[in-house]
């Protein structure tokens, strides 16, 4: 092995769950860091056979705490519920001045579960790189599907200046945008932005399924748009999205709230026939898509 | 011009109203039809002026009964609010054999808004090509919008099957796939696929939009999966939709309710940390996600 002009940004990176975002990251790292030894860690034999299949890692194992033994790097990437176990288990292993990060969509939970295990000398950066599809597992990963996104760190004030700015070059590795936020701002934009979305699809597709059998046969072949977007949102990962909502229920929660009055006041206005409160409200949301389109997120 | 090796399905076309779908189809007898004699007709000045810039169409006129003046077949692609008035103008200057269809994503109400008008001797045969964007007007339109799509037919029993072969064969030549089916049964199918769909999408998007002001900025910059694809949808031509929801209000009310029910239903998973009814939730709507990929809808 050549050795590389620049020193790695980390020797060695462990990955803690090695699904859709853990394999993308680790893709990521062999692409561009090849000196970087990696360690894949997963909970099931299979996910582990198919990283070595796929080469993404130098080591696999199932046991968190020898996974992140001398490593530089521990990147959570297993769904929410996952992560207080887990940071129990690997606190006593992780060597000091070792960065953790994680990729979890609800900040203010990953903190409190992951904090707290956490020994002095281990700094903990929380991320959420903004990227995915409706698949899963680590077959499902590719290198290119950060690119052009965002990823929100969420550091607490007292976070390291330095460790901030590695975990700062590692997403920008993948070609992300980063920015900072406060965790509990993250929450609850993601909320609008992501969670809420989320939950109404799953509703409606699961609304779907519960129509006569005859109906649905045809719900599935003459799917159009507006419902085949929704199938696609509501295939991603059950326990991802479980957990999701229940890490950040009080967000959710209450712009479900809004969003019930909201619809039941153009529910009034089809009842009623009343076609100006229609036509005024899908004039405004045409609007906030050009916001976005005007931002270059489209 | 050189004589066509087979004649024309239709030797005179007129399309009222010319804007996604109407300059789609257009576009579409353009490409594959040449000596068919096409007019366009539309109520506002400058879409003429788009028309006559695009050179979709041979004639242009903004007065319905003299654009389908001599025409063998009439495509009605106004919004549905437009049908009835549109109707009664025509009615006297259609000719004896002419074949009327319409492009409206309701049935019921199109055949109520249009087969009383029409005098005998003129063919009705109703239709849906399930397809489109979030554009509209006759700059967005493209023949290749229509391919391998759904078209459906809502030809009442007694509709003269030659009329019904004829729009058949129109639509094939958009490289659509033909099905027919009751009126009532296409309203209540659409409801689901579509219908309620695009309502809810307005409904979250016009939800966001009433967050806080700085809130609303980085929904906008952070817009992730599920809501980008929300305002994607939330972007279609409000007119067209608020006459959408105001015919199809009786299937689309009751749909409404059950999809609240089932809403209710998750947020009281939510607040009550009830994991295994999320999950088992998320888990069925990933099926039905499967058998439209597998029905090759995706």
């Amino acid at each position: 092995m050549t050795a590389p002009l620049v020193a790695p940004l980390f020797d060695r990176v462990a990955i803690i769950g090695i699904g859709l975002i853990g394999s993308s990251l680790a893709r990521v790292i062999r692409r561009d860091s090849p000196a970087t030894h990696i360690t894949a860690c997963a909970r099931r034999a299979e996910t582990l056979e198919a990283v070595r299949r796929l080469k993404i890692a130098d080591d696999t194992t199932d046991d968190a705490a020898a996974a992140v033994k001398n490593a530089d790097l521990v990147v959570l990437a297993t769904p929410l519920s996952a992560y207080a176990a887990i940071a129990a288990q690997i606190a006593p292993a992780l060597k000091s001045g070792a960065i953790v990060t994680d990729v979890g969509s609800v900040k203010e939970a990953a903190i409190r579960d992951i904090a707290a295990s956490l020994p002095k000398g281990v700094h903990f950066v929380p991320g959420h790189p903004v990227a995915g599809t409706e698949h899963s597992g680590p077959e499902a990963g590719f290198a290119e599907m950060f690119a052009d996104r965002w990823c929100i760190l969420t550091p607490p004030p007292d976070t390291d200046p330095a460790a901030v700015a590695k975990i700062t070059a590692l997403w920008r590795l993948a070609r992300m945008k980063i920015v900072q936020m406060p965790a509990e701002h993250h929450d609850r934009v993601l909320a609008v932005t992501s969670h809420l979305p989320h939950l109404i699809a799953y509703t409606i597709v699961g609304t779907a399924t519960e129509l006569g059998q005859d109906l649905q046969s045809e719900v599935v072949a003459y799917s159009a748009g507006g419902f085949r977007d929704f199938t696609r949102i509501a295939a991603s990962d059950p326990v991802m999205w479980r957990d999701i909502f229940l890490a950040n229920s009080e967000a959710v929660l209450e712009l479900l709230q809004r969003f019930s009055e909201d619809l039941t006041a153009l529910q009034r206005a089809i009842r009623r026939g009343d076609g100006d409160t229609l036509h005024d409200w899908f004039t405004r949301t045409r609007a906030i898509r050009r916001s976005i389109i005007e931002a270059k997120q489209a």
